[in-house]
């Protein structure tokens, strides 16, 4: 192939979001229903009394899943459930999904079925219908292109850029679990292909395998917060590692944040893992992603309300912009939170 | 990979529409919102006093597109087009896409910023916003996958399944030139293999090739029935072929259809190249696809009001069901329509 172009900037120099970033300045916003377009976790579109929330994801074999080890009905629920998180992620009811999916000869009927029961079973689960897409081939390997739409009240959205100074940066579950799942699942591959009669060593790791290959979208922090009469001032939902989370947060709400490294939940399965793997437990949840967890801020007067919820840990506090966003480690150094997110560009 | 199934059924024995019937019978449809599913050009949403129209589409390199004769300038603008016609043809007005893309390292970020450049043309265009999207990896070659959000008064949509017994069947511009656009460039792909230092011979055959590379949406045909007061009963657009877009429209309206082959629009330039490649001009319009142009049905009492369009040609008209879907050739014989639209899952 010949562009014919002069010059050839790789993408690898500019990574995800970099490549997002500039092309996106191109954009421009012409229709008065577009309230949000790109920048956050889903466009908001005006219908009049609810808004529309649109978010899309694409999953690419041997990028994003590795069939050797990822059943497919795993696969289809959770690239739908990436989708919904980030609907959730709006404070918004994802209602329904569009699915394209391109496929090589490779898979049969009764494969692309097991895909598809994945699907449908994140469907029923959280309660949303499945309402179009296409499907087509390709000459390797599999691609599914998710775009979830949901629903919401103009004044319940919740975006990327509402973190004002005080507010207590909180995030719901654990974190890491799902990256170290990631690591088990590829170390016991490398197993396998050295001595295809060893048996793989899970045991024991069942909650971070579920993490990785089955993760679970959080509704129910949603309708927590609901429930508790909260609206978050922003929030994310954590795809990519906590720390890129964070720096999107502050970096549209144009804040700095301390964040304390021993507030930060972790599992012990993940953390004893994570040792036995020689990594740092904090580091893994900084930079591993796939948590799917929601990263929220709220005011400070709302302590109270959430001090006592088990599923939710406040990990920091929003700062002045001037301030930068910082972890206090547990030995009490202050470091700088650096983007160290998953990025998919940079892979091979 | 192992699938571990003892059944295998290739996916080239069902085919594309085969393989989507087989996979949405297991679909079921909970949320109230959701007015339509699969199986029109798109889903439709319910949302109070606008009904918002979804859909979606997906391009792969190597099946839909070639990059050795297909600019991705173009291609962006085609990848953004194909999906306004279906929203289109919905009678729907299209407002906003989503877009997500895989790309390998081989694309530099001079040619994502053509690519992107074509598709942010496509919205200037059409007066979209480019809303959202996905960028990220491909081991091998450049997948696009394009959602489409658009609106309509719930009243004003059309759907496939609307058409009706005497009702007349009618398309707009002219059919087959995207296909003979393509055999022509794939005629001097093949010379340009055979000998590198020969010129491609495109000469003459401009109108060919835009309708192949810069395809447009029909906007102007979907505004010029608003003007003539013209609600058609039925609509699709063709993407696949006549042959296969009308069997959808008589399947989902539980009606039969007759066709008249001679009155089947087709430009002097499409007929004549088809005939240079020893090509039935009428077999390349019931098969060959990508015209996106708008076929739809109409009341036998707007015959009046249209009968002068120069961009609409009545071509047949709905029959009973129990007449079946038949074409009524030149020579006065007549044959039944087959689905030999384009099947991508058929091809390698």
């Amino acid at each position: 192939m010949d562009f014919d172009n002069t010059e050839r900037t790789e993408l690898s120099e500019l990574g995800e979001f970099g490549l997002i970033k500039h092309l996106t300045q191109y954009i421009e916003i012409s229709q008065e229903s577009t309230i949000k377009g790109v920048g956050d976790d889903g466009a908001v579109i005006n219908n009049g009394d609810l808004q529309t929330v649109i978010t899309t994801d694409m999953l690419v074999e041997g990028v994003h899943f590795d069939l050797t080890y990822v059943p497919l009905k795993h696969l289809g629920y959770k690239s739908v459930v990436v989708n919904l998180s980030d609907v959730y992620a709006m404070n918004a009811q994802p209602r329904q999904i569009v699915v394209s999916i391109a496929l090589s000869s490779r898979f049969s009927l009764e494969a692309v079925e097991e895909l598809y029961a994945g699907m449908l079973l994140a469907c029923k689960k959280y309660g949303i219908d499945l309402v179009g897409g296409d499907t087509t081939s390709s000459l390797s390997g599999l691609v599914i292109s998710i775009t979830a739409i949901g629903a919401a009240k103009k004044e319940d959205i919740v975006y990327r850029h509402g973190a004002l100074e005080s507010n207590l940066l909180c995030v719901s579950g654990d974190l890491g679990a799902a990256y170290m799942g990631l690591q088990i699942l590829e170390r016991e591959k490398s197993v396998f292909k050295e001595n295809p009669n060893l048996q793989p060593d899970l045991e024991g790791k069942d909650y971070l395998l579920e993490r990785q290959l089955k993760p679970e979208a959080r509704k129910d922090v949603v309708e927590l917060l609901r429930e508790l009469g909260i609206k978050p001032t922003s929030m994310i939902d954590i795809s990519d590692g906590l720390s890129s989370e964070i720096l999107h947060l502050c970096s549209q709400s144009k804040v700095g944040v301390e964040l304390y490294e021993e507030k930060i939940p972790i599992d012990p399965l993940t953390f004893d893992t994570a040792r036995e793997f020689n990594l740092d437990p904090t580091v893994c949840v900084l930079s591993g992603g796939e948590d799917y967890e929601l990263l929220f801020t709220v005011d400070l007067t709302e302590y109270e309300k959430i001090k006592n919820s088990m599923d939710i840990t406040i990990i920091g506090h929003i700062t002045n912009e001037s301030k930068g966003c910082l972890m206090v480690a547990k030995a009490g150094t202050v470091h700088e939170l650096m983007a160290q997110g998953w990025n998919p560009l940079q892979k091979k």
